[in-house]
C-alpha cells in the first residue's frame, strides 16, 4: 500500500466536511469560525528522522527548521496567514532539545508563527509534529477549484531541493561530514543544500496568488509531478504543461519528481496575468507552466506523457 | 534530566505570551483571536507506544481514544469546548489504521471534535499525535489563578486508571491476553480496566467548574500530587488537603501517583460551594479535597508531606 491508498483508506475513514469547509483532502483544514468573513486554518505535519531527514546529512536545527516550514507552507497552500504553533517531539535527549528548537524558532519567528505549547515524550526514533493555526480572509484557496482552461503557474523553478540533497549524499560519499558549511561549496551548491536544509514557506507568494483571484493552489512537497496530479485530480481536470522550469544546478527529474521544494503550484482563469501583482509586493514574477485541460487523463509535458511519480512514502 | 526539568528547559526556551494570552506552561495554549469575547484554545499531546501505552495490553483502537481523550481533557481542563482535531500517525502499517481510527473518531463523535485533517508517516514505532482547538468564551481557566484560602475540589474520586492497569498487568501475567473482554472480569475491575483503556474527558464537569467561577483548574494526567503540585506552583500558593477519595478497587497510592485519571482538580474561592451547578446540569457534585494555604512549601495530606510524586516521563 503506497501512501496514496494509505491517504485514500484515511479520507474513507474520516467525517465529510460541511459545504463551505474543507477537511480532509488539501494542504490545511479550512473551518469556519462565529462571527464570519474568515476561515481558520489548521494543518498538522510530522518530521520522522530516518524518513524524511537523515541525520547524518541534517542537522538538528535544520530538521526543527523544516518541521516548521513544511507547515507554514501547507498555510500558504490555502493563502493564508499563520498565526500560532505547538509543537511535539519524542525520542530526542533533553541535551539535544535547545538544538532542535534553535531552528524551529527561528522559522517561527522570522514568519510570524509563534510557538505556543506542546509536549515532550520518550521514544526510539526521533518524531517532531507540528500543528499550526492560520487565518484566510474570506474562504481558503483549496486543490479542487481549477477548471479547464485554466492557467497553471508555479513561484519558482524546481528541483532545487533535491539536487541539494544529491549535493550532501556526494559529499558524504567522499567522507565529509554532509552538513558542514566548510567553504568547499560553490555558490551555486551552497544555495541548493539550503533550498534542502531551509525550504523557504512561500507565504508572501500565496497570499498574491490569492488576491489575484487563484482558483487552485497546492505546495509541491512530493515533487510538481505528483502534486499537480493531486490538484488536478481534486478539481477534475487534466493538465498539459509546456515546459518545466529547473533550479540552476539541478536537472529536469529532480524538478519534477525531486520533493521538498516547497513552492506553490496554482492555477488562473485565463485572461489573469500574476506577474503585476507579484512584482508591486517585491516578488519574482510566477513562471507559466501550461493549462488546465477537460480530459482528466491527460497529464502531459511537451505533449507527451508524463510517467515521473513523485517520491512516496512507504507506509 | 527528568520530565519536570525538561519542561521547564523548554519553558525557557519558548517566547511569552502577551498579556492576557496563556501559551506555555498550562493544559492547553488560549490565544485571542479578531473579535474578542473568546479564546482560541490549542492543545497538542503525543501517545508513544511502548512509553503511554503497552500494546502487549492495549488494543490500538483504546489507543486511539486515548489519544483523542487525552487532548480533550486538555481543553476541559481550561473549561472550553472542543471544536476540531488534526491526527498524525507515524509507525502504523495501513492495513492496522482503521482500527486506531475505530477509537480515535468514537471519542471524536461522542465529544463532538471531528477529525479534519492530519498526516501518515512511517517509523519504527508507533507515534499518535494529535492536536485540537477549542473555544472558551471570555478567558480560559488557568493553572495559575489560585490564591491562599481557595478552597480544592476533584470532580471524580481518583486511582482507577492506575488500578485498571494493575488488572490487565496482573492478568497478563496469568497468561491472559490483557484486553481481552472475556468476562473473567468482576464489575468492579471492568470499570477500573475501562478507566484505564478508556479514559473520560470532563468536558461537562470543566464547563461548570468555569462557570461557577473556578480560580485555577489542571487535569490529573500524572498523578494527584504532581498534577496538583503544578497548579500550586503556578498559582504561588501551597496546600493542605483533608482526604483523598479513592475509587473502589484502587489504593491510596495509586489515587495519589498513578496518572491517567483525566479528571480535573480545580479550585473556587472559599464560599462557593459547586454541588448545586454541577447537579443542575446532572453532573456527580465535586469532592474537596482542602485547600489552598499561602505557605509555598506545604503539600501536605493530613498534616503530613505529601512526598509521593506522579509518574514521570523520562527523557
Amino acid at each position: 500500500m503506497d501512501e496514496n491508498e494509505a491517504l485514500e483508506l484515511l479520507g474513507r475513514l474520516l467525517p465529510a466536511a460541511p459545504p463551505g469547509e474543507v477537511w480532509w483532502g488539501d494542504d490545511a483544514a479550512a473551518v469556519d469560525v462565529p462571527g464570519g468573513g474568515r476561515q481558520l486554518l489548521l494543518a498538522l505535519d510530522t518530521v520522522v528522522a530516518g524518513v524524511d531527514a537523515d541525520l547524518s546529512l541534517t542537522r538538528l536545527s535544520d530538521l526543527g527548521w523544516k518541521a516548521m516550514a513544511v507547515n507554514l507552507s501547507d498555510i500558504a497552500a490555502m493563502g493564508g496567514t499563520p498565526a500560532h504553533a505547538v509543537v511535539s517531539v519524542a525520542g530526542l535527549g533533553a541535551r539535544s532539545l535547545p538544538d532542535l528548537y534553535e531552528g524551529l524558532l527561528e522559522a517561527s519567528t522570522r514568519y510570524g508563527c509563534p510557538v505556543v505549547g506542546g509536549d515532550l515524550s520518550s521514544g526510539e526514533q526521533l518524531v517532531v509534529s507540528v500543528a499550526v493555526t492560520g487565518w484566510s480572509e474570506g474562504h481558503a484557496v483549496l486543490r479542487s477549484g481549477a477548471s479547464p482552461g485554466d492557467t497553471i503557474w508555479v513561484t519558482s523553478p524546481l528541483g532545487a531541493a533535491a539536487a541539494g540533497l544529491r549535493c550532501l549524499r556526494e559529499r558524504a560519499a567522499k567522507g565529509r561530514a554532509g552538513w558542514a558549511r566548510d567553504g568547499q561549496l560553490s555558490p551555486e551548491q551552497e544555495a541548493l543544500v539550503s533550498a534542502h536544509a531551509r525550504p523557504v514557506p512561500a507565504l508572501a507568494e500565496g497570499s498574491a496568488a490569492k488576491k489575484v483571484g487563484a482558483t487552485a493552489m497546492i505546495d509541491v512537497s512530493d515533487g510538481l509531478a505528483t502534486d499537480l496530479s493531486r490538484l488536478a485530480r481534486s478539481s477534475g481536470v487534466g493538465f498539459e504543461l509546456a515546459e518545466v522550469p529547473v533550479a540552476p544546478g539541478a536537472t529536469l527529474l529532480e524538478a519534477l519528481g525531486g520533493g521538498d521544494d516547497y513552492v506553490l503550484v496554482f492555477t488562473l482563469p485565463p485572461p489573469v496575468a500574476p506577474a503585476p501583482a507579484f512584482e508591486a509586493v517585491g516578488l519574482r514574477a510566477p513562471i507559466p507552466l501550461g493549462a488546465c485541460v477537460a480530459d482528466t487523463g491527460r497529464h502531459h509535458l511537451g505533449g507527451v506523457p508524463l510517467a515521473v511519480a513523485g517520491w512516496e512514502h512507504v507506509l
